[in-house]
């Protein structure tokens, strides 16, 4: 037997138990091919089903058509800071962000680090990344619009699309990709490291709409690219062949769950757990307005620093890891992901209210 | 009970068996945490715990003290054949590169590709790559000499370290690393995609001599930049977690096994199997010059091509894998890495010497 606690890690993150299950009974031999996924030649036929079988599951899930390049690489969401405005911002023309927070932030920076022309469209910073700004103004000549759609530090989310008519749209979704149904062919490119709701770490979704690919610059770093790894699906170089497959048993749990929609019910219940006891409690407080929170990241606070020490040592005693917030804002943090069972939201409502009755 | 195959792969390729066991073992929890290595936070005592551990093994299996860096990168050998010139070839300098094959040249033609003046100091293509050149010419104001020191696809190895003096010496170890002593502290930067001799694909080990750090060029894109890497112990953003844990397993192994001297006897023994018989035979033929062939990739042809397809057929119907040569030269190949059983080689040589009785 195996013991399992309840995971709130805000990435990597807890994944279905099943998918373990299967990963562990295929370790030694894949479906009868006498070896691991991880010893495949990524030349080889079982490896070359198993990252088309990821490919189409991702455009099904998204209600994707063939219009859209669906790529795995390497490198995190930090590599596309580097490669969005590299591929996608040519001269003359300006790379416009809208900042939410940290990741937001760094975003644009590597934009401006690398001496592209950059415009802040919009900005929440003024009440500390509290909320989503609904308004923004493009720069003349926009390259792109990159929002951030969930931002796991402050706990906002993005529940619309911005509207930019002709200008690619560009999204970071890393920490609520498949989360919920979205109008993805709003999109001309999403990216999203797998580790928080679609996989391990050590893999990043990218997603581009194919209008946009005459678009890339030219003369780019073979591995920087995209045209690199659209012409050769993903494989330029030897992929991340073992989370490609974890991944590919994940998107089979959310199709098997139902989709998106499925999905998307899971976490609202998921979250309803915490955001009641935040909404009626004096002894707890969320940190970001209500209408923009997260269902993915809640961030909360407790009466005292030494009581949100208390919580987060009693609450790991009890089988609840990871609710210590971000090191940059303190507090607690709950990360609710796709595969966090409801099981383990209900748990820490308990211990939720059961530590208010104790402590206030 | 499981099936286990002789594989013969290029890489991503065999990892011992017992690593395997124990990876399995552990995958729904990991020494009693409660989740797996997949699952837990990178910035976890336990994954803390692992990262460290890999790094202390590299240094110890390669006899290197704190005078090197050792990370644990993404993106494979193909993005440091971008990041060394970026890092390391300062305007006014010439990055230098002794060609020899497929991998070598993807890496010379990088720094040529970002505008870098580039020379060739030495090169083996005259006679198709088929042996290492002893001798070689640094350019002007060099900044640095790159070699390749196993070539997997033509199957020709370095068995002796260039001498360059003051010039830092940067290496391609990808398809030889850790199987046999080297004189490492030659070396001024040496990497390695895990994927062949020490781990899964997805993680890139990359070893610093930090007298260079001052070298490296400022005003990087972050993840381009080794300093963000050092200074953030691999841990800049997330790392490839579980390929880490892996290779880690398999770093212990090396060590278990007796460290690089025991491991590269087994390798000698193993490569013996074969070579014997490539020696001995009119009907296989090497194809590389004997002072300078692989122990680790071992290309070989037989009298007609429509031999060398019966051959594969044969031998994959009877449990042997992966022994096509590299599309670019055709033939046979058989890559015996470190973790390759003896059992494997000994399998092979038989039923070598049996077709060449039944078919010449």
């Amino acid at each position: 037997m195996y013991k399992r606690i309840h995971n709130f890690s805000a990435g990597p993150a807890v994944l279905p138990e099943e998918v373990l299950l299967e990963v562990q009974e295929e370790m030694l031999d894949y479906r009868g091919h006498g070896l691991s996924v991880m010893e495949m030649s990524h030349r080889s036929a079982p490896f070359q089903e198993i990252i088309d079988n990821a490919v189409a599951a991702v455009k099904r899930i998204m209600d994707l058509a063939d219009d859209y390049e669906v790529l795995f690489l390497q490198g995190g969401a930090s590599t596309q800071f580097y490669m969005i405005p590299l591929n996608l911002c040519p001269d003359g023309e300006v790379a416009n962000y809208i900042n939410t927070g940290s990741w937001a932030g760094k975003a644009l920076k590597e934009a401006q680090k690398m001496g592209k022309k950059m415009h802040v469209a919009a900005s929440s910073e003024d009440k500390e990344f509290t909320y989503i700004p609904r308004d923004f103004v493009l720069s003349d000549n926009p390259a792109y619009l990159h929002i951030t759609t969930n931002n796991t530090i402050r706990g906002t989310e993005y529940k619309f699309d911005p509207e930019t008519g002709d200008i690619p749209l560009i999204a970071d979704m890393s920490s609520n990709f498949m989360s919920k149904p979205v109008n993805f062919r709003k999109y001309a490119l999403i990216y999203a490291g797998a580790q928080k709701n679609i996989g391990p770490a050590g893999v990043t979704v990218v997603i581009i709409r194919k209008d946009i690919i005459p678009r890339i610059n030219s003369g780019l770093p073979t591995m920087m690219s995209y045209n690199t790894h659209i012409e050769k699906g993903s494989m330029f170089n030897t992929p991340p062949c073992f989370a490609i497959y974890v991944t590919g048993k994940v998107l089979k749990w959310i199709e098997n769950q139902g989709g998106l929609k499925a999905i998307e019910q899971n976490n609202i219940r998921k979250a309803k757990c915490i955001y009641d006891i935040l909404d009626n409690s004096r002894f707890y407080r969320g940190t970001v307005v209500r209408e923009d929170r997260s269902m993915m990241n809640i961030p909360f606070r407790l009466p005292t620093e030494e009581l949100e020490k208390k919580f987060i040592s009693e609450s790991t005693a009890q089988g609840m890891l990871n609710l210590k917030g971000h090191r940059s804002v303190g507090g607690c943090r709950a990360s609710l992901y796709n595969s966090l069972p409801l099981k383990s939201a209900q748990v820490l409502a308990e211990f939720m209210l059961d530590f208010e009755k104790k402590n206030r």
